[in-house]
């Protein structure tokens, strides 16, 4: 497929990310009495990816996420090249979803944006439980962390591959059932994006200062996943005895 | 398999959908204290397409839903002679269900029919959030759009067959989790029109009133994502080079 | 494999049917403030199952339930002459199981038993939702014939044998969001049998009283889903033309 | 791979349980009015299994378990020579979590340790439910016996080998389902001894006290499974009439 497609499919996946989850926890996380709270939230993000994995990931692979592109980069899996169109698209994708969420949410009776609207992620006064910058900020490099292992490892040829989308979309849900109380979870900077630049177009310019933990968070953390796996992972180089045909115990 | 099975399982697997989707919203839940919320509903919507795809996919292609069966026909999946077949038998299936949900919902000591019962779809104010008609539109159309890539892509050659079921129906829970608040989600104008056939019935014809919306802007939707998948997901023409046998780099 | 061990499989399986399912609806469904819910004890039904099927399908088959084992028979996939060895040891299971809950519940300060402890089924005054005989007889019959119709399905040749564990375990899930308001939901004589035991054995007869429901409807909606089955799901016969190796269109 | 490669997996492995699991419980089971509850924890811990199998399970099998470990020698799919090494990683693994989760739990504005804190194991005062030891001792043997009787199910040669981290993913959510009220569920050495050390550390010793009930019965019910197993599940020695090639009805 050529770049182009595979950054269309970006961000259309993307899109898609950010309008599931960011879009069911603005519409449906807190309604009364029946809302599908943080649980709903948490499957809400993983489904997203799980369903476009299974959508789009012959097309381009699925990343949805810069941290992801730039973790499969270093561990040798994704051209670097092709890294600026796939951020590009992935960014385009979730700040299109944000005004669209923005758009629905403002059909209702009683909708008022405020500092906090539309699932921004944030630290501080920012984070749904009022979690530090240091907290918020450990948490979103091991998660992308382990995040990337996950990927890295079922997306290996040693793993079986029809079971990718599964592992991966609910490692997802699984960061968001441990971590949207500290940061709001985003181990994805696009998604920290989108509903940023929405909020600053509505005079709410708080999370777009706080957007450099959630670039800089997860792209360490997804890099040294690289690194990792690499070290402990990769299959042993053969041995004599099994470069001439024998077998170790 | 003639139409005439084929069309037999569209109707028991449409009939499935509705029994189990409106079924466990109007009989579980609001149950005081411990009910399963619009969660377990969203749930409970994507498992009936789960369960089916496995159950009868391999007899009728498992679509359930007339939106669904135009969006393949755009996309060159399904044959346009087939569809008033199918269209009759989902909405058969349909109206079945509806009808026995209300049968059983009878039997509880307090019930008693009401505009919004049977979870109907509707905007305003048979809009479970009180949503706009524009959004709620807006909902419809851009979520059955992704709905139909997710199926597009699922099916697609290059995907793995065995986990399409578990992709489309999750899906579908996804879509649920994002926007019952705006419209109780249709995306599915046959999961709309039997439970507004019962209501009228009973001497509610708000739903029936509004049931226009469940079927134009599902199908507006369905249609665009079978243009889309044609113009981005579509594998690119061999060029000359790989027709001859070469490769691309 | 043996009878024996066949049996012995079952036994075990259908324990932890009624283990998981009836045990965490007695232990986890209402606790305090974070119980699991309705929702949760669903889930718990389900995977029972799902992780049966994978764990000792490839001796038994997995069936857990009298209904089950009936609907396979009628539909020619399981031989009459083990119905009996596998009904005693699904019933054995679900009665161990059932006293083994008991002994649990009873370790906590403030247990005490009553008519519908155990998540007894039962209609009028043993129904959850206060549910009419009529309701829970019909929808019991009904939710048992679905759940065959997958179960048929899903282990059709035709269709993806690896995902029949998922398919089949997450359809007993859905059953539940629907219905465990109005009966508790059994759609397996085994499953209401072990608690309705237990209970008697502690001084309440009254679930023992409604036990004869629990078998009759579920073995009516097994039968029908064999006989239906076989009329619109399985393969046409082939036609002269493909006899001789034609195609038609 | 070698003996080392496989205890890095390990302990990478059981980290991301306890921080996964633990974690879950301790930053979002609570949340005001939104939390996750015991459902969420439960598929939480399910999750870390489901995903770090499809993640390592290449690598070194994704065991996360002292017990695990122990039943798998037992039931001779594990040597016995390894298990050191694969105790020692999982424990470690288990403990950096525990640090790991106080360290985040404390960016909090109100957090305070206690005795029951970082989601230890227990019984009597320790139990969220208070149950007894009896029942926390018998709870543990039977829901491990029954795990590693659906790992050797699943990863049995008979099974589908792409759905074993599903299912034995999910059966660890199964049994946190049915068990958190009485013991917060271990079934796992390494999971209590992780917490437990990190809170005596902090001045409280009472789970320390209790650690040695989440080693024995744990490993017993392990052991028994390897034993049983064996006897019902094996498939049956071919007949003399089955070597010499024939069939057997």
């Amino acid at each position: 497929m050529t770049l182009m497609k595979r950054s269309v499919a970006e961000l259309i996946g993307t899109f898609w990310l950010v309008l599931g989850g960011c879009g069911s926890a603005v519409l449906a996380a807190g309604f009364p009495e029946v809302g599908i709270g943080l649980l709903g939230v948490s499957f809400a993000f993983g489904l997203t990816v799980l369903t476009m994995v299974y959508g789009i990931g012959h097309i381009s692979g699925c990343h949805l996420n810069p941290a992801v592109s730039v973790g499969l980069a270093v561990g040798g899996r994704f051209a670097w090249s092709d890294l600026p169109a796939y951020v590009i698209a992935q960014v385009g994708g979730a700040t299109l979803a944000a005004f669209l969420i923005w758009y629905i949410a403002a059909g209702a009776p009683e909708f008022a944006l405020s500092a906090n609207a539309l699932a921004v992620n944030g630290y501080g006064p920012l984070s749904p439980g009022g979690y530090s910058l240091a907290a918020g900020f450990v948490t979103e490099v091991v998660l992308t962390m382990m995040f990337l292992l996950i990927i890295l490892g079922a997306t290996d040829k040693r793993a079986p591959a029809v079971s990718a989308g599964i592992a991966i979309g609910l490692a997802l849900t699984l960061i968001h059932l441990i971590s949207i109380p500290v940061t709001n979870t985003s181990v994805n900077p696009a998604r920290s994006t989108g509903p940023a630049i929405a909020l600053m177009t509505g005079g709410y310019g708080q999370a777009m200062g706080q957007l450099w933990l959630f670039w800089v968070a997860p792209i360490i953390g997804a890099g040294l996943a690289g690194v990792i796996y690499n070290l402990f992972a990769v299959a042993d180089e053969p041995t004599e005895i099994e470069k001439l045909g024998g077998k170790v115990a």
